[in-house]
């Protein structure tokens, strides 16, 4: 941290961030089109993201500013029929969007906190409604129709939650320091050290994807003792990825994850998380969950079960595995030590899985559903990542044969 | 004024306006939608109409946060095709909300000269493409087929523009305060007062309703010598409308006016601005134009002489008249002194005329297009009010006989 109040070194530092969205992120080419979504205390970044965007050559910029503050009057004030209602065009505009092959850029600063007052219920029920009305989209997404990038912003209300100690101001600017850091923006050439980092995490995932494991084994000093199975012909990726569109993109800022899709049905073990989960508001802490099977059979939570066991409980699939993600304790969210209370930032913290919906482009042929399905992907409506990795964690890769191979050692690779 | 920060006194007017705006402006019903565009400065009275909203029942509201910095960004750095490019679902949504019946309130607060700048060519070729997107929108909405309303927040760059000799706080509390007195929000029951006050027009449009006069001439000391025929069959109206789902709504807040439809080829002598005219960011002053058999032929100015000739260009509707409005001196805006540099603010402290598309609201029968246009109503993609109203202002009915009847004398009404 270096001063409080937004200074001319904060202002080069934000058009730097804005550029790299459009460059790093979404790779953005001339002609192209774009959706911002920000929040709206996010006018500043979004403001110079457009002019990149239209610098870069960008034919159309659309921004939509989102405003959690209103989900929160819905909450409070609204009548059921309000909280379940939504229109049938809700979803067409952004189906429209990417069906013409807008890049998407998600500019996210929640304060992770501010529906903890509201009941969970509500909140569960439009979550749902939203996510079955946007279910083509977020396929599309997830199979990388288009090019997409998720970065963040400081917002005052999730910098309070994160420095609870600190002044409003000094907590903002603290925040701001944690993204620039951990996304390279404090790099002389943000978009040249990405290339390098993101090339280093493509070489892990092609030396596992050449190893087909049948599954990784985790363990960790907090008792995370899991057998994870992997789906057939999956794939490890890592840094970016090439859309559909052929446009090479990087979808997190920052990322340092490794990761694949397990198999729904051979998950073993006990998962035990190293972080709190902050998930529709709520904070949940303590978690410890036996998987048998592929699914989760014991749950239990020091704080917030409830919201655990309700979101565990969307689907048949919300109880199974969509994701296995290895990162090592090295890395910069790590090493920042700061807990973000958002999974962008957490998930880059520490090795882990996701319950829910697992990503098509995770297993070779994925796109065609029932090719997914049979290689053991996970289909739901959730995908809700959880960490459960730690600086101790050991991971082993095992063959078909049966044979441990070593992959990380107290937190690092060793590959 | 009474302080330039905002106090808690200040909070219950804002939530006393956001109960206004809901109530008086569209008369939500119970079970109602309702769609809310405001720019990202009113996040605070966004906020607060949205939860009025859902306490008066609402089943959806739907929020569009918009921001003018992101036109500033496209006019300063997109390539030509970005300026006129818009996908082709630009309009879907909002006519989807008007075919559901969505309520529409909205929120202004621009920045008058934001876009002095930049290119008028880029400006003008955008706003004519989204008009013609919007046409059924604007029609629909013209037409009264949703109840709408328009009212106006203080945001700093406006405020510095209306009061440039104070500092930006105390301007932003001095525009509220102009906005709290115009808008009865000061009143201690601001929808008992609107209700009183709109009775009063209505009471004022019926009276002239029975006349049914063939046209009204204007006469002030700048030199304004106007006669107006009017359409067949036309409609005076102020206040409030009921709109085509039967509610009664009032589309401006604040509105002091009683307007009606002109004749496209009625209209002679000379028109002459007795304030600056804001449109598309430039500010055109001394404004004298020369009409002849409803079309505009004479056109000077001493400042954005060009701007004004291009808006009059924009298709052939736009040199002939489209409203005709009467505004008493002593209305509120206009005992603020205040030039707001904004249509909905200065066109409620004098008496005007509109450039291009009239409301077809303003003929019996005017839904229908042919009924419209043979009555001698307007069409254009433009509608832009002009003010020509000095407390000096005299003006006459004149009836089918051609006889004189006086309606205002020196800027007052005497019927
Ligand atoms: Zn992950
Ligand atoms: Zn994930
Ligand atoms: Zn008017
Ligand atoms: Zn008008």
């Amino acid at each position: 941290m270096t001063t409080a109040a937004p200074s001319g070194d904060f202002q080069a530092k934000l058009a730097r961030y804005a550029d790299l969205l459009v460059r790093t992120g979404v790779n953005l080419q001339p002609g192209g089109r774009v959706r911002i979504a920000a929040p709206v205390e996010a006018t500043e970044l979004t403001r110079l993201t457009a002019r990149a965007a239209y610098r870069a050559g960008a034919t159309d910029v659309r921004v939509v500013y989102t405003d959690p503050h209103l989900d929160l009057a819905l909450y409070e004030d609204g009548t059921d029929d309000a909280v379940t209602f939504l229109p049938d065009w809700f979803a067409r505009e952004r189906e429209s969007m990417v069906a013409d092959g807008y890049a998407m850029i998600s500019i996210v600063g929640e304060d992770p906190s501010l529906l903890a007052g509201v009941n969970p219920e509500r909140v569960a029920a439009r979550s749902k409604a939203q996510a079955q009305a946007l279910k083509a989209v977020s396929e599309a997404i997830g199979g990388m129709h288009v090019n997409w990038t998720v970065a963040a912003i400081a917002t005052p209300a999730w910098a309070a939650r994160v420095y609870p100690q600190l002044s409003e101001a000094e907590a903002v600017a603290r925040l701001w320091d944690d993204i620039f850091t951990t996304t390279r923006v404090n790099h002389d050439d943000p978009v040249a050290a990405w290339a390098a980092h993101t090339a280093q995490l493509r070489r892990l995932g092609e030396l596992l994807n050449a190893k087909q494991y049948a599954a990784v084994h985790l363990t960790s000093g907090l008792g995370t003792d899991l057998t994870v199975g992997l789906a057939a012909n999956h794939v490890w990726m890592g840094g970016g990825e090439t859309a559909k569109n052929g446009i090479y993109a990087v979808p997190n800022l920052p990322t340092d994850e490794v990761f694949t899709a397990p198999h729904r049905d051979r998950v073993d073990g006990w998962a035990v998380a190293s972080k709190p989960l902050s998930v529709r508001g709520q904070l949940v802490e303590g978690i410890r969950v036996r998987f048998e099977q592929g699914r989760a059979i014991e749950v239990t939570a020091t704080r917030g079960q409830d919201t655990l066991e309700r979101l565990i409980a969307t689907d048949d699939g919300a109880a199974h595995l969509g994701e296995i993600a290895l990162v090592p304790a090295s890395a910069p969210v790590a090493q920042t030590g700061t807990l973000f209370l958002n999974t962008l930032f957490d998930e880059n913290a520490a090795s882990h899985i996701a319950l829910g919906r697992c990503y098509p482009t995770n297993v070779v042929g994925g796109e065609d559903d029932a090719t997914l399905t049979a290689a053991g992907g996970n289909d739901s409506l959730i995908h809700v990542d959880w960490m459960i990795g730690t600086p101790d964690m050991d991971v082993d890769g095992i063959t078909a044969a049966g044979e441990r191979e070593p992959l990380m050692r107290s937190g690092e690779w060793v590959i």
